[in-house]
């Protein structure tokens, strides 16, 4: 029996679970909190899922993951640690991140931002308009998302640098790894797209120091985590003047508190964590493929290192 | 004799005329005011050019434009109808320009003017998201620019529509042409586009009764010419909430008067004309060409059809 562990709300729920039963018709399903005997369960998909519950299942044998970011299911110190715990990679998901990459990087490229305050300000002044063959732009992480928008800017006629913890390669890319070569990465980086997962070794890699290798009148877009970044240290980067602008979609806390600073910061622009929703309708029949591999033996699909983190 | 006849400031032509003596090496320029026997001169590379000069000059063989529109130059009362004249058709200008359609079509299809008010408001919302495959973008204009615009739009997964005065075909994209096919594509556009080239025919094409056409909510980008758009009829259209947003790279009147209402609408982005400036660098060597072409006799590339305007 698979089991539906979310925060969910029951509009939410209504919308899922049909989505899920129709992808799944052999299957039974169980919603959070009305739990039926828990021997009958194997399969668990969550998202925000409550702590403990997991740990109470003893024939689990799949935790199948709705969102594409499982750091906060790995922070959860309850998380039983022998059982598969996969990703959700879903190309309709794939597809808006590329969308929002282009979205943000076309903007910074084409100074959108300058040409708002010019706006305000009544100024009609043509700015610097290199093309993209003209501009780098650096992704950092080369995951599944990160290969896929490096692929896609280059197409559009970009300089791309990217960067991996480890080392990889990409065609057409320049690529780099470990510390020496973030160093080496960010002090070309005009653009910098970052699509890192959230690890122990990711947490504030973007702070003081990193932020200071970056050229000056360079901008940053954070599609990933909001602990990616020591907010403090981008704030005093953005005030130098050393960074031109920031585009933000994810922040430590979410909601970003009213009272935050970013909400007002001339060179910061905040969206509410939009880069790439899960579509329930794609997502459902990504869940499918998993569950019924499960269900014949087969090797499961995306399935966390847990020693790497994603 | 080749004559630059614009009106560049002295800087500007400082920066011109290298590149085409480098272009054309054998070749020899003169520049307005400084004009030497006006029967010497048979090309003449124009920009903005005061009123009659062409007139003056005898041996004429070729009118080279160096902006890729000519709707100025063919108001002019004075400029000899018998000489051919050339538009500007560069790959780097038509680059920036699809770097340019590609930015504001983005930044509309994932409602960044809607995020923008939400900060300024602090307010922490996820809008709908579609996919680019459930976005309808419509090109006004299948020219040159066009063409390329509309179909990278189409590989970038938006449905495209594209409407242009004749018929024409596009694999991929689903055309219109005439009034009929004009009311037919408008009806659909949620994202329209305009890169028509100005003519009597198409002045004012995008006003009250046009405009209603457009589903309600739709957006609007004009970066072909001012005179495209009764703007009384955009601004009606905007305040009544039936068009969502409008990007505006050309005006009526440029650069845009201070006390006008566009600079301070909320529905509206300025932009001081920057879809695609010309690049002397690359402009020098397309120029080049055509003026080769004339010396050894081939047929000249990109010249005007005066009947159609473009």
């Amino acid at each position: 029996m698979i089991l539906l562990l979310t925060n969910f709300t029951s509009n939410e729920v209504q919308m899922w679970l049909p989505l899920l039963e129709q992808a799944l018709p052999a299957e039974q399903f169980c919603v959070y909190p009305d739990l039926p005997n828990l021997a009958d369960i194997d399969v668990a998909l969550v998202a925000n899922p409550p702590a403990g519950v997991l740990a109470t299942l003893p024939n689990l044998k799949l935790i199948q993951s709705l969102w594409a970011g499982v750091d906060a299911l790995l922070r959860d110190a309850t998380l039983p640690r022998d059982i598969p715990l996969a990703r959700l990679v879903d190309p309709a998901l794939t597809q808006a991140m590329l969308e929002t990459v282009l979205t943000h990087v076309l903007s910074l490229h084409r100074q959108i931002p300058a040409y708002q305050a010019q706006q305000q300000a009544k100024v009609w002044q043509q700015l610097p308009q290199p093309s993209a063959a003209e501009r780098k732009v650096a992704v950092l992480g080369l995951g599944h998302l990160g290969r896929v928008a490096a692929v896609q800017l280059k197409q559009l006629g970009f300089v791309v640098l990217g960067w991996s913890s480890r080392p990889t390669n990409l065609e057409g890319i320049q690529t780099f790894s470990g510390q020496d070569g973030l160093q080496t990465m960010l002090e070309q980086s005009e653009i910098l797209v970052n699509l890192l997962p959230l690890t122990d070794e990711t947490r504030g890699i973007l702070n003081a120091q990193t932020l200071s290798y970056l050229p000056v009148g360079s901008s940053i877009i954070n599609l990933a985590r909001g602990a990616h970044i020591i907010e403090a240290d981008l704030l005093a980067a953005l005030d130098s003047g050393h960074l031109q602008h920031a585009i933000l979609d994810v922040f430590t806390t979410e909601p970003l508190p009213t009272d935050h600073l970013f909400w007002h910061h001339p060179q910061i622009t905040v969206l509410p964590h939009v880069a790439a929703a899960t579509n329930p309708i794609t997502a459902a029949k990504v869940v499918a493929t998993n569950v019924l591999r499960l269900r014949s033996g087969q090797p499961l699909e995306h399935v966390v290192d847990r020693t790497r983190g994603y």
